[in-house]
This record gives structure tokens, C-alpha cells and sequence, in this order.
């Protein structure tokens, strides 16, 4: 038998089987979730799972402190973790292998415990045009407070670093080079080994981001011959709130202690030098995530044998996947690859000409299609390329042709059912008005349009399902009047996190306010209705008394407004109340 | 029914009940498990463990970039659980609660986020005598960047913070109070109401570590008008690698980020200022231990009804546990607290006059009692009560009273057990050897005691069980020499965790290697014997030939040596492999 069938495969990933038996039992035709977010982090198959439950009811205990049986216990699957992730990488050595938080926490480590220590003004620091937030920040922050310079590797067409320009860019001034082994929206395996070399070459540390690599590739540290190596166990089919920090002994041991605290040290006192324990752990103050930690050594064992399977079963199931999709795509005519050519993994990255990516990605979502629509932390690339955003397509081994048969057929449905309704687009990236009011005209005629809570309310009452939802507040969107062009303008700006919104207010002589929004969002637009809805008319008693909470609970919308950032629908609501004080 | 029933309460901890049963199944009389090391962790409830398949069955994705349904599932619970711990500790918005992996890196937060940057030479950081590591090493980094300077506030006979010495340690000088609000070791609720208030009056940051008081006492942050206050999930029946940073707003807004990453930012840009995100998520660099802070939710839901109980049955509870352990304690005579009077929660230290604390902790251990020995981490409090370590009895309140009973039984067993030797025993802190010989007398006389690895392979053998080997390690290491005091010195020994160790050599001229050992604690005394039979009378090729940890697994010994400090047995094997070259 092969060591990967993907049938087997997916039987592995319970919430996968779940959704899939659930619909079943409906008899759908539609699955119920095509997950194809794994970039952002994947699903869990069982035994990593499983192993929270084996590992509390059977050796849940503080590790390093053995003086009774349950420690040990612990202690040493715990231990055999590390064993196991130095073996996956090639690493020389079990001191090499730091536990993290996740692939940021290591770069953090690396930017504070060694380059605020070595780096002086005007030293370099090299990352790519396409880095991942993670390993853009702390350079910044450690540039800042040592006086050094970061400069930016290019990329060419096709999405990788341009070979061409590392002789130029990285230089004897250069001391730290940073760069991902494939970049999280590109999908693009980096030529990391020629970076490698002339960083060696000019005396620089090399940091690679293997955040994206570590499920895909079968990679070798020592072969690589980098300085560090980082990754997050959650991209990997292992669990979150775990990561690992690989670094070269020697390097490790020059650094100075990122945290300090309990099991990093070996003597502590008031009126001595505290002396610090010896690697892995000097770098590793606290309790850690023992039950992660553990888990992830289930992910291991599981990822391990399909990446060094010589028959490459699960590399080709992938390989096949990415092409099947990336040719239907490119069968889409207002598809827009942001890179030239096939991505190596399958990460897509793409926009559709002539409609909003959060408006794509809602619709698609409406289907149950799980995409990831925005800057995906990579904002410096989004610049590069020009681009407010992209829509990115992240596929796992436990996606199947029929499911990306299914997003193919759901993106013709959208492209279909907007496609008499071109008046109201809003073409990506340029936020130019196809009505043109003037503001005063805009006011009046948006009057007629406004909606009571009631309406909505009701409106919402007969409708169930996100998906007849979703089309519900498209619709509601369809109406908002289009604010004018010399009214979005930076003061009445509300930047939300995948879409621009604009809010603008008036007031009227009984007290009472009139807001007008607009968004380059379609999805966005009817939710600002039903905000509107709760607000507009009101005075500045009425609308502090507004209970939004229980009226987006009443709407069953809660779950679908993020409390972070998301669609920046809360700071809207915030906006309103300031403007009415 | 109240709210609280301890037997309904035990039932939930599946690690404690499976061990129950499967000691009830094998008709043995004994409990297979004593969990006395709930300061270390505490076991954990079935809701806590079954959160995490729930979560990755059911909700899994990342964060805060709801474009797709499950991410916004995941992030409702997310959020839902920051809002359950603000109420939880009383804290007036959720900008206050940050997500850490621990309350070591909350700390660590504070230091290197806050306190770098504003500390100045010659400010004063003011810890306590007994603090954790974790709240003295972040102190004494930050310490050595600045040049501020660690004042430490004393001790009374009670081992509470004394009261008088607040006035006089807490000055104008003082930048910033971090105190723990329970000491691990003490187990006393420090009158920080005093300290906060003296804090406050001379303008100092107030830092309380939480991490031992939260499971015990309803703690309200608020009435407190602390600034920070920290704790892990691991210690309140919570998932490890799960920490919580509150901090007042003000503070945490005039703070610097503390790592830099995806989710903490605003815009990140190549050519203009990166800005970052809103409270909380500015300190919330990366993808989050997403699984483990909604596991923390369900331990929030189960811990927080027990202590806002008006009936006090929890606490009530917990109160009669200590009570009936400390007087069973009291009556065993070499029994010495190392404080004055009864505890405050269930954190029970003493060292039993006459008995090294490692040899006490084993052979409890070899009953299936865990308790915990050696300095816990707070080696300053070690020296100001000038004491080696100590034992550590910490309760929770799915113990009984027949633990209890069974504990107090156990230790009189040992005591009488030992009594009939006590020629051997060395006094705690007084590494005074009953032997005298010369050193060149202890050769010759350690040859005929030397055994071979065959021998000891042969003899664990037919020993099974870790009580019984732990008998036979107890004997062998009654047949190993005294090392002669003038050999017990810096040159020769080995600091272990719990214990310390001596190490000489002697080469013969046919090129082999004679080793003799000698510990304060008489297991490592006998481990020292199954060591030493491997490597004894052989040349340096043949030493460097030895599969150690082959040889321990043949004895069933691995999980009983704990691969990082531990007993530091391994740090022999490697110190004799060192003089062998």
C-alpha cells in the first residue's frame, strides 16, 4: 500500500469528516465546508488531537523537575518531541531546537536576543519585497533602536526573489538577512540557497521564514547550511501556540537570554550573578506549552513518513490539486494572477477584475467556501504589486478535485449574478463613483432609503442561513446611494481591514443626525444599512442608548463581525457615537 | 445542592479517577497516585480536555480575519474568552486582558516593554525575599540594561512580606513594586494591599504575580489598584502555555510593543512609519494559542462559580485539607516547617531533620505520592532561610483526607525504615561525611564495592516495579564508599537539581579509568553506583564506546532521569567521559 492515499488522508481530519457526514445526513448536494484557508493555518488530524486528551488524562505534569513518576513522564514525551523535530529538519543537535509560541516569536528572539545586542548604525538588515508581517516588524523594531538600515531583496515576474539583485542588495554592509522560504501569498519557493550563500559570503546571519515550507517540503537545516530556521506547528497540521526556533549552536550560545524566569537559569541570587542554564533551555523561561508541544510530536509523526516517502504520494496528490485549480482559474477571464505562471505550492493568489476581493470571498463564503480575501500580512507586497488586496486560494492534502470542481462552478455563479449588475461595481483599487451627486442631492435622496431596526429585523426573522443572509445584505447593499466622490475623502475615512468605508454625518434642527456611508465593499455596503438602520434619525441620547450588541445578536449577524479589526463594522458603530457627542 | 461537593469535584479530573480505578481494578490497597504537586500544575477537568477536540472538531482556523465563517467562529470564542477573564479578575475593559503564554512572559512584558524604557540609573526595583524566579530574573535583566538597581523587601517569622519593612525598602527612588501576591513556597497572601498603596504613594509601577493565588482566592483587580497582575492557566486547573497580562489601559497604551508580527499592527510599510493596532492586539504579536485560550474559557467557567460560592464550600474545603495535613506534619518529630504557623492555602514546605529532601521526595514517589523537592525555584528564598531546599506539599481540592492520611502514613514508613541507619544519613546542609578515609584508602577499598553492568543488569532484572527498584537503588547506594571530605570540592563537583554530586578519577597504567563518586542525597548515591559500573575499570576507547541510554532503558531507569537538570546524572556521564580523554 502507499503510504498516502488521499481518501485515507482526509479520513484522518475530523472536523473535515464532520462537515462532509453532516451535510450528508441533509442530503446536500453542496458541501457544507471547502476549507481552503491552510495557509493561514490548517486543520488537525486526529491523533494530534487526540493526544490533549491522552497526555491530561495520563502524564499531565510541570516537566524538567523530576522528582516524582507523572514529571518524568511528562518530561520525557516532552523531550522526545524535541528529539523528533531536530531529526524532521536535520538539525545537528537537540540544543539547536528552541520551543516558541509560533515562527514570530522565534524571529522576535533572534531580532532582540542577538541583533539588538550585535547590530550598529547604519549596519543592514536584507528582507524581501514579499515578506510576511512576522518578519518584516521586528526588524523594524530592532532597526529603530540600534540605528540600523533594512533594505529589500526584489522579486521578479514570476514572484521569486530576483536572483539578480542579491549581489546588490546584499552587501558587507549587510549584517542580518531575513527571508521566507516561500512566501505566503505568492506561493513561490524562494532560491533560498543562493541567499543562503551570499549572505555566508558577506559574514551575515541568515534567518529563514519556513512558516509556509515546513508542510510541503521535506527540508534539511544542515544541508541548507542557514543560521536559523523558524516555523509555527499550526501551518503543519499541528496544534496553535507552538512554534520552533532552530538556530546554530554556536549562535545560540552567544546570545543573551530572550525571557528570563524559572528552568532558564542555573543559580539565581540577590547578591551573585544569576547564571543561566545551558541550551535548549536558557532560552526557554516558564512553564511551556507541554500539552502542544506534545501534541505537535503526534504532527510529526504524522507529516514525517509522507515527506520522505520516496514514491512522493503526497507531494504529487498536492502537485496535481494546485494545477487542476490554477488551470480552472485561469479559464476565468477576470482572473488575475498577481505573479506570472504556476505558483510551486498551492498557495493562489489572485483578484477579479471588476469586483471588490471582500465581496468575493463573502459570497464565496455564502457557499461555505472558506478563502482568505486582504493584504494577508504581507501589506510592503500588496504595495509592490499595486494591489489594495488579493483573494488567496490555500490548499491542504485533504482537499479534493470535487471541492475545487465546487469553488470553480460557485466563482461562475458569482461572476454570473453580479453580471447584470455592473452599474454598481466598484473597480479594485480605484474608488471612483459611477453616480454623481452632489452631497447635498445625495442626503435627500437617501432619505427615502433608509430603513427602521424594525425592517431589518424583520427582514432577518424570514430569512435563514448565512448564505440567504449573505444575499439579504447584498441586496440591502444595492440600495444604499452611492456617496459623493468629494465626500470620501480622508476625514471621513473608517479603514477597516479588508475594505475602505466612509462615514459622513448631518445634522438636523430637532437634534436629530443623518449618517451617510458608502464603502468600496459591496457586503460592506448592506451592513452599513442595517448600522444605519439602528442609528439614523436619532438624536445623541437616542443613539448612545442603542444596544448594537443585542441587535446584530437579534440579526444572528454577531458571528459574522470580527471584534478585532474584520470588517471595521464596530469602529463604525464607535464613529457614529463620537460624531453624535 | 451546593455548588461545591468534593467528591462530585474529583470526579471531573480524569487523570486522578483513571488512576483511581485502575488501582481499584488490581485490588491493590495503596493508591497508584498522590498528586501533592498542584503548585507545580494542577491536573485539569474533563470540560478543559474535551474543549480542545471540541475546538478542532468543530471550530478551528485562525483569528481575526473573518472573511470565512469558521474563522469567525473561532474568533467569537476567542474573544468570548478574553471577555470571561476580565470579568473574572474584576478588570474594567478587555483592552486590559493580553494574551500571554504564561505568567513568566507577562512579566517579561512588563520589563523589557515598560520598565527599559523608562528606567534610569540608580532607579529601584523592588522584589520580595521570596519571589519566583520568574519574578526576579526579568527584574534583574532589565536591571543590567538600565542601571537600576534590586532592593528587596523582608521577611517576618510567619514568612509574610513585612509589614514594617515597606516604608523603609519602598522609597522614592523606587520606579517599580513586583511581589507575588502567594509565594510558591510559603503558601502566604501577602499583605500587598500595603505594598500596592506604598507603591502608589511614591509613584512606583505596582507588579503583582498572581500565578499561585488565583486558584485559591476571588481576586478582583480593580479593588486591588494594582497596575499589572499576572498568572498562568496551567496553575488554576487551565491548559499550559496559556498566561494572562492585565494591565491598567493607560499603561499598557503608553507602552511599546513588545514583539513585533502579523495581528499588532495597523499598516506596515518599506518607505513609511509601521503603526500598530488597539489595545489588546498591540501586544499579541502572531497567530495565538487560539485552542488553548478556549480551553482556558472552560476552566474560567468552572473555577469562577467555586469562588464567588457564598457557602465558601471550595475554599471551606481546601482550608480543612490544610489543616489536617499541616497538624499530621506537626506531629511527626523531624519534621520542620520552614516557617512559623499554619499556611494560608494548601503550600506545605519543611525538610525532615536528619533526611535529604531528593531521598524523602523519591521514596514518597515510590509510594505514588508526588510532591515536590529542592529550591522551587526560588533559590533567593533558599539562601535567606539558609536552607539546601526544601519539601513541598501543595493541595488541591480534589485531594481527600485519605490522601492525606496515606501521605502522612508513607512518611512515617520512611522514617522507620531509615531509622535503623542512621550511620549513613547525611545531615541536610551539612555534607559532614561519617567516614573518614584517605583518598588514596577510598580507592582501594571502592574496588571490591565496584560492580559490573552485567551485575546491575542481572539484578534490575528480576526487580519490577519503580518502587522496587527504587528499593534497590536505595541499597546499592548504601555500598558505595564516603568520599573523603577533602575530595568533596568545587573541582570535583557536580551540581545537580536537587542535589549535589562528587566526581573523582584515578587512571591506572594499563590505560583504564577508576571512578569514585559520592552525593549528599543516597539516591544518587546509588544511581551513582549503576553509573559508575559502566565506565569502571575501562580505557578511555572502551568509555567512549558505552551506550549510556541503552543501558538505562535495559533497567527501566530512562523515565526516571530527566534529560535536562533532573538529578543531573547524565551531566556525570558526560563529566566522565571528559576526564577520559
Amino acid at each position: 500500500m502507499n503510504i498516502f492515499e488521499p481518501h485515507l488522508f482526509r479520513q484522518q481530519f475530523p472536523l473535515i469528516i464532520q462537515h462532509e457526514k453532516a451535510q450528508i445526513d441533509q442530503h446536500s448536494l453542496n458541501p457544507a465546508l471547502v476549507y481552503l484557508d491552510n495557509a493561514a493555518t490548517t486543520q488537525k488530524p486526529e491523533q494530534v488531537i487526540n493526544s490533549y486528551q491522552y497526555y491530561y488524562q495520563n502524564s499531565n505534569a510541570n516537566v524538567h523537575r523530576a522528582s516524582h513518576q507523572l514529571s518524568s513522564k511528562a518530561t520525557s514525551a516532552f523531550e522526545q518531541a524535541r528529539s523528533s523535530v531536530q531529526k524532521f529538519i536535520g538539525a545537528r543537535s537537540i540544543k539547536e531546537i528552541i520551543w516558541t509560541k509560533g515562527a514570530t516569536e522565534s524571529i522576535n528572539i533572534i531580532a532582540q536576543a542577538l541583533a539588538r545586542n550585535t547590530l550598529r548604525l547604519g549596519d543592514e538588515i536584507v528582507l524581501c519585497a514579499s515578506e510576511h508581517h512576522a518578519n518584516i516588524v521586528p526588524w523594524q523594531i530592532v532597526a529603530q533602536q540600534t540605528g540600523a538600515v533594512i533594505k529589500v531583496l526584489t522579486l521578479n515576474n514570476q514572484g521569486y526573489i530576483d536572483v539578480d539583485s542579491i549581489d546588490n542588495v546584499i552587501t558587507s554592509k549587510t549584517k542580518i538577512v531575513a527571508c521566507a522560504h516561500i512566501s505566503n501569498v505568492l506561493g513561490r519557493i524562494n532560491p533560498i540557497k543562493s541567499v543562503i550563500e551570499r549572505a555566508k559570503h558577506v559574514g551575515a546571519i541568515s534567518v529563514i521564514d519556513g512558516a509556509q515550507a515546513v508542510a510541503h517540503l521535506s527540508v534539511n537545516v544542515a544541508a541548507l547550511d542557514c543560521d536559523f530556521y523558524v516555523f509555527s506547528a499550526h501551518k503543519m497540521y499541528g496544534p496553535t501556540g507552538v512554534g520552533v526556533l532552530y538556530g546554530k549552536e554556536a549562535l545560540l550560545e552567544s546570545m543573551s537570554p530572550y525571557q528570563g524566569g524559572g528552568e532558564m537559569i542555573k543559580t539565581v541570587s540577590f547578591t551573585q550573578a544569576t547564571t543561566f542554564n545551558a541550551l535548549p533551555f536558557k532560552f526557554e523561561a516558564g512553564t511551556p506549552n507541554i500539552a502542544g508541544v506534545i501534541a505537535f510530536s503526534q504532527c510529526i509523526d504524522f507529516l514525517a513518513p509522507l515527506l520522505a516517502d520516496k514514491k512522493q504520494g503526497y507531494s504529487l496528490y498536492e502537485q496535481q490539486l494546485l494545477q487542476y485549480c490554477y488551470q480552472g482559474l485561469s479559464q476565468i477571464k477576470p482572473v488575475k494572477f498577481i505573479a506570472e505562471g504556476m505558483p510551486d505550492i498551492g498557495v493562489i493568489a489572485f483578484t477579479l477584475t471588476g469586483h471588490h476581493n471582500h465581496d468575493v470571498a463573502m459570497a464565496l463564503d455564502s457557499y461555505g467556501i472558506a478563502i482568505r480575501s486582504g493584504h494577508h500580512c504581507a501589506m510592503p507586497l500588496m504595495t509592490y504589486l499595486q494591489l489594495d488586496g488579493c483573494l488567496r486560494i490555500s490548499i491542504a492534502a485533504y482537499n479534493t478535485v470535487a471541492e475545487i470542481d465546487y469553488l470553480l462552478n460557485c466563482l461562475h455563479s458569482i461572476l454570473q449574478e453580479e453580471g447584470g449588475d455592473n452599474s454598481v461595481l466598484v473597480k479594485q483599487g480605484k474608488a471612483e463613483s459611477q453616480v454623481s451627486l452632489s452631497s447635498s442631492q445625495l442626503i435627500q435622496s437617501a432619505k427615502p432609503a433608509v430603513q427602521t431596526m424594525d425592517d431589518i429585523i424583520r427582514l432577518f426573522t424570514k430569512t435563514k442561513g448565512w448564505d440567504s443572509r449573505h444575499r439579504e445584505i447584498m441586496l440591502l447593499g444595492k440600495k444604499l446611494p452611492r456617496l459623493d466622490k468629494s465626500l470620501r475623502n480622508d476625514n471621513t475615512l473608517i479603514a477597516g481591514c479588508e475594505s475602505l468605508a466612509w462615514l459622513q454625518v448631518e445634522k438636523n434642527i430637532d437634534g436629530s443626525y443623518i449618517f451617510t456611508a458608502d464603502s468600496d465593499a459591496k457586503i460592506i455596503r448592506g451592513l452599513l444599512v442595517i448600522v444605519l438602520a439602528a442609528f439614523n434619525g436619532r438624536n445623541a441620547q437616542e443613539i448612545n442608548q442603542v444596544n448594537i450588541n443585542e441587535y446584530f445578536n437579534t440579526l444572528g449577524l454577531l458571528q459574522h463581525l470580527s471584534p478585532s479589526r474584520g470588517n471595521g463594522l464596530l469602529a463604525i458603530v464607535d464613529k457614529i457615537k463620537l460624531l453624535a457627542q
